[in-house]
């Protein structure tokens, strides 16, 4: 005799009360029950979120891993007192710090250029070239400085570049927010010289009249900036010292050999310390410094990045990383190109070849080493944009980017350190 | 003047209209607003979607580059005819096939003890008796199989052991499951028998007397999870030959010499495989090869394991990571125990006792080698499960649980590889 009992047949003798059996069957035998394993894509099933958890202990177990290798192969390698020798080589010339006191010359010229202007004493035409002639000198004093004061270091170099390209951004942003309010004829604003010093010290590089204040200094928040500002350097030092350091040159036979499986594995074996450096890098810099300096000076505005992690596409994430930089270049640079009738795509690539001209500035005159390696890394960005927007969404598409920034600097990096290498350590003993 | 725009103060000459100035300067000029950084926690974000991908690009680059590391530093070591002489030492001598075809002999005595019990031949004591007597025959006729014949490899011995073990677990739920359809008198079941090599061959330790039954074998399903068996398989033996096996014998001297930051350093490098292997092995196991299984047999419960990986208690993950013990333990070890008043923390150190001593028995009696690490690995569950609920919640026990699987696993394939390599390779050349 058959019978069906939530979908079994259950086959019995006939010699028995099925009434009573059939419950205490189900009690006592029954544990199965028709059904669909989880990873089936017939279950539906899709609650993932220990996988999560699962790639951060795998990221901390693996990177603990390389840690203690490196240590145990190396042991420490961290010296502060190195950290001075990178800024100063000759302890009685101090080549990067004159440079940037000296700085002050090409403030006061934009300010007493556009206090003529203001009052009219200079007329717009005079202004605009005395302008351009202040801003070319600033671009080009420090390369002159660097390529003919020999105690200069490349750090030093860097530091002092750095400073001058913000001053550049600045005092050009100055000049034409001063021009856009004498356009309106009427506004003669007295505002032109009485936050010059605020705007140079201010996390910003677009000039304003007045810019939002935050109503208070919170003693707390700037504490916490300071210490994770503190903090963060000593990591980064360490980090580079005891990490990024050995693998560069262990990084260097291969790439002289020209061994390709072993240059990508080295590439590899790069791109962890160099991503890890890079963010912390962005936290240390625009989120801690920016704050903190934002915070004793009141300044209201702290957006100085957006959710660039979030990135579904290249071009997101160039307009969402630095702020400062994408709102000064969309404001003096992006948005009076369109407006002289030239199209977006262009206009796009013209700011990425602005941004490539800077990059490979701030890295090529420190290094006394014309390579376009830093150039090329930011122009291949135009297709690399076009073909991340073109080709993939969504996960892929923020996969993509994630791929191009940990891979893609360090690229770049043994570049420079290879060409560095040849041309320092290698060349004068092979001549 | 002054005048008060969206929180700025804006100074002007008083020599103008400024009904007119104002919306000019906000068009112009403004570009900055009162607002706090994303990543401050004053600003109530929190999105970091991005961070999940972010995760697994480092993950897959970061393997990525230990597997070019690797093919590198060892060439291809793969090599499928390798695998062969893991199971055969003496091709004319088949001790582990020969072990399961006997196996056959177990499963014909207990039916025809079950027979005659239903039958009511035997009394319920002397059945019990004899069942007791093949089932530990069971159990202990292939240690001595292992120990005596010495064309056994240890591959093949863990195989006849696995297959003796899950023929141990079913055939005493046979016995069981039997025994309570007889203590409903009036029930003589004539199922008894109808279903026993269903039941052998099913995917489940748990005897019913009727399976639910999936309507009909879907031919796509079935290839799919062929094919995942036999690529998975193939990955496995790859995993195992290339990367597992080279990173085991690199550990040997740093565990000799007993050099501590060594040892930890080993450890970590071979976590990463091993937990790679065993989540391969999961797969393979309980999703391919059980629904392949369950699919052919129309057998209709495919609930092999739930979703441990969510796992935020390390009680959870041992009672949802593999469904056909656990089930086994509650119906046929757990729940009588709580039945004869044994309280639930005690039945629970009990199953887990069990447990212990049957990963112990599949892996001392193939190695010959009796050294109780997994017996250990499996009894540490217990205070590790109380560490853990008692202290960690939601993500931070999820992750505590990943940690003990991928931490301590390795710590006991280490300990049994090191002794056996102390035994068999470094024991006679020393003696």
């Amino acid at each position: 005799m058959n019978v069906n009992v939530n979908g079994r047949q259950l086959f019995f003798c006939s010699c028995f009360d099925i009434s009573f059996v059939i419950p205490v069957l189900i009690l006592f035998c029954s544990c199965h029950k028709l059904q669909e394993s989880l990873l089936s894509s017939a279950s539906g099933y899709s609650n993932y979120r220990g996988i999560l958890n699962w790639c951060v202990v795998m990221l901390i177990l693996s990177n603990a891993r390389l840690f203690l290798e490196n240590l145990i192969k190396y042991g420490i390698l961290v010296d502060p007192i190195q950290v001075i020798s990178l800024f100063l080589k000759d302890p009685y010339s101090w080549p990067a710090l004159c440079l940037i006191i000296f700085s002050n010359v090409f403030i006061m010229a934009a300010l007493y250029t556009e206090r003529r202007l203001s009052v009219g004493t200079f007329g717009e035409r005079l202004g605009t070239f005395l302008h351009l002639i202040n801003l070319s000198t600033i671009l080009c004093l420090p390369v002159a400085t660097v390529l003919f004061v020999s105690s200069m270091t490349p750090v030093g170099a860097v530091f002092a570049l750095a400073v001058y390209t913000i001053l550049f951004l600045k005092l050009y942003s100055y000049k034409d927010v001063n021009r856009w309010c004498r356009d309106i004829r009427q506004a003669r604003l007295a505002a032109v010289s009485r936050n010059m010093y605020y705007f140079i010290f201010a996390p910003t590089l677009c000039y304003e009249l007045n810019f939002p204040r935050s109503p208070r200094i919170r003693k707390r928040f700037l504490l916490r900036r300071l210490f994770e500002m503190v903090f963060l350097m000593q990591l980064l030092v360490g980090l580079i010292q005891q990490w990024m350091v050995p693998t560069i040159q262990n990084s260097m036979k291969p790439f002289q050999d020209m061994d390709f499986s072993r240059m990508i594995e080295r590439l590899l074996k790069l791109a962890v310390p160099n991503h890890l450096i890079w963010l912390i890098f962005f936290y240390w810099f625009f989120h801690s410094s920016m704050n903190f300096v934002a915070e004793l000076m009141q300044f209201g505005d702290r957006e100085f990045y957006r959710d660039w992690w979030n990135s579904e596409t290249v071009t997101y994430f160039w307009a969402n990383w630095n702020i400062p930089v994408h709102k000064w270049c969309l404001r003096h640079f992006y948005k009076p190109m369109l407006k002289r009738g030239v199209s977006k795509r262009v206009a796009q690539a013209a700011v990425f070849l602005v941004s490539a001209f800077f990059h490979e500035y701030l890295v090529s005159v420190p290094l006394k080493m014309f390579r376009l390696w830093a150039f090329m890394g930011m122009m291949v960005q135009v297709p690399l944009a076009w073909f991340v927007g073109q080709f993939l969404r969504g996960n892929y598409g923020n996969a993509a980017v994630w791929i191009s920034l940990i891979i893609g600097q360090p690229i770049a990096v043994l570049m420079y350190v290879h060409d560095y290498y040849v041309l320092h350590v290698q060349g004068p003993s092979a001549g």
